[in-house]
């Protein structure tokens, strides 16, 4: 295990004792944290015009707009958490490999399709290439409340490996599970390098004022669950042995429900779910000590609002007051999400959840 | 219920007694039926010389050559059962809605983007518009060796619903969903209408010779268990109840297995699964009683052999004999697949799970 490294002083900062920290920590709070993936992103208006037209990887390569569109978004909408703004794919390039963002999705340009291709690649040595990364989460850890806590993230080695892989995004995954089933040694070689670089690039974060982590594993719900035990779990455990037992660490997969008992398996203090499973029926598998990330379709804040009611109301009474719960979207917010939806989600979340709680407090008492 | 029609003399034929008729009836088989959704695709070379380069529709149009690739793919897989070959989408054209086939995959070019474009379609009151299918079923059928079943099938309403909405393929199913939220009523109605088409369609292909029928819900898989459950499987369940109980009927979705319970509480006498469940846990879920189709990674098959073999093995270890299973791929072969795996796979199938019943009947004896 890593020490917490001393720069971050996180133990006397303010937001270790925020609802998101709290919650992650399974410790009680007066209302449910909230936070939503992309809640920096393209349907907020004010994202749009500090992101203007210009190319996404200069967009991500420039720490005072990342930090600046991440305050903002957490300002306008009232979440309990930010993340860092960056794309998933930054920390392919010091490895060797060539990302590029045309607007029909992200690519790499030299995709690995052979076992040679991967022992052309260079292991993540140093840091230096991925600064500016590093300097965006400083910099929007200064420029957030000190109540709020800063998310650190990274792709998870199989996500990383089938975009490196696939070269762009795919149906099928066919490249990938070919390469993954013929080239064995080469694919846990992969697999090694990109956990060992995540790693690597997570605990800067941290050291940068990540107060937690979360992993996207947002491709792995491709695979059966055997091959995701033999493929993929036992480099997902190396990566979360590997992170300070004492920051939260998000675990977050979407895909395949079935894959859920395995995620927590593998390790990260917080399960995120997509919505493909029922909240209730993930705390019945995960057991009631789990802590819960998610689970709300994205698609719904598409609205009516009558409607994000209903569903909501039905989502908070599955937590049914359980400590350690976060509350998030199963993926992204859709870029066609109308903002005032947004607003209201959060608004809803903290003051149902606040009633919950209250009532059940008056119920024990 | 309705009849079978006279005009199939089902009852007598040969193929009833098939080793596929007998495990969707849970009757005892010698060794495990197996076929391949898109068995007859573009793998093979002799379905892309049959094919050709012209038209898709073209081709579905052309009852001979759909007849004539089937017959080729039964004949030179060696599998148990044959599918009528044609598309998903050609359902849609008689209810209004134009289908195009460009080679970045189907289009519908004058989608259902409000609750008056679901007003403009026109129910399917006859099969005649879709005549060229249904002698593609005769004609298949005179084709086939008596002792091969033919599957009819169609697209279920979501799958067909998400198709007419998106207008393409889809990532999020965005279209769909906020369609489905924003617009119920209508919703239900376009379900309604697909749903009926859909029925009316599987009996015409019955009337034409198939013994069989399966309903694919290949997008269904993006929706959570609750809207499976309210906007989906009212519908779903009287797609069922329309269908003779005597002809097996198989419900096939991928995507997301937390809605196999679902599924099997809307219909269908056979349960098609996809790959991201393991077998045994699907058998746990549906009770012993169940019969199951799949549930094969189609990835397996672009090899080594010997990883194609030690899958095979586990899975037939799932299997473990029970009576009402058929083996099938999660989904459809992929282009990219060599054809002598797949043959190798239908002979494995074979051998092995001749192997394990019989070795299961010395134990009993």
């Amino acid at each position: 295990m890593h020490e917490i490294p001393d720069s971050t002083r996180q133990g006397k900062a303010p937001w270790m004792n925020s609802r998101f920290m709290r919650a992650a920590r399974r410790e009680p709070v007066d209302q449910l944290p909230v936070w939503l993936m992309r809640q920096a992103g393209r349907f907020m208006p004010e994202y749009r015009a500090i992101r203007g037209t210009g190319n996404f990887l200069d967009f991500c390569r420039d720490p005072q707009r990342c930090a600046q569109v991440m305050q903002v978004a957490v300002e306008n909408l009232g979440v309990d958490a930010a993340i860092l703004f960056s794309d998933l794919l930054v920390v392919l390039e010091p490895l060797g490999l060539r990302v590029e963002f045309p607007p029909d999705g992200p690519q790499v340009a030299n995709p690995i399709r052979t076992p040679d291709d991967v022992k052309q690649l260079r292991p993540l040595e140093s840091l230096e290439p991925l600064s500016y990364v590093l300097e965006a989460a400083e910099l929007t850890r200064q420029l957030l409340p000190s109540h709020i806590p800063l998310i650190g993230f990274a792709g998870a080695p199989f996500t990383l490996a089938s975009y490196a892989i696939e070269g762009s995004g795919s149906k099928s995954f066919h490249l990938t599970k070919r390469f993954m089933y013929q080239h064995e040694d080469a694919w846990f070689e992969l697999l090694r390098l990109l956990g060992e670089a995540v790693t690597r690039f997570l605990l800067g974060q941290i050291a940068a004022g990540a107060g937690a982590v979360q992993i996207f594993d947002t491709w792995v719900g491709c695979l059966s669950p055997d091959d995701y035990r033999y493929f993929v779990l036992p480099q997902m455990t190396e990566c979360f042995r590997a992170l300070p037992a004492s920051v939260p660490s998000i675990h977050f997969a979407t895909g395949n429900p079935a894959l859920v008992p395995l995620m927590a398996q593998a390790g990260g203090s917080v399960i995120g779910l997509d919505w493909r499973i029922r909240l209730e029926d993930a705390w019945k598998i995960l057991g009631d000590q789990a802590v819960i990330q998610g689970n709300l379709d994205p698609a719904v804040l598409l609205g009516p609002q009558e409607r994000i009611r209903r569903v909501v109301t039905d989502l908070l009474h599955q937590w049914a007051g359980r400590p350690g719960y976060i509350f998030n979207l199963g993926h992204g917010v859709l870029p066609q999400t109308p903002v005032e939806n947004v607003k209201y989600l959060v608004r809803l979340v903290h003051e149902e959840s606040r009633r919950i709680l209250e009532q059940s407090k008056r119920e024990v008492e």
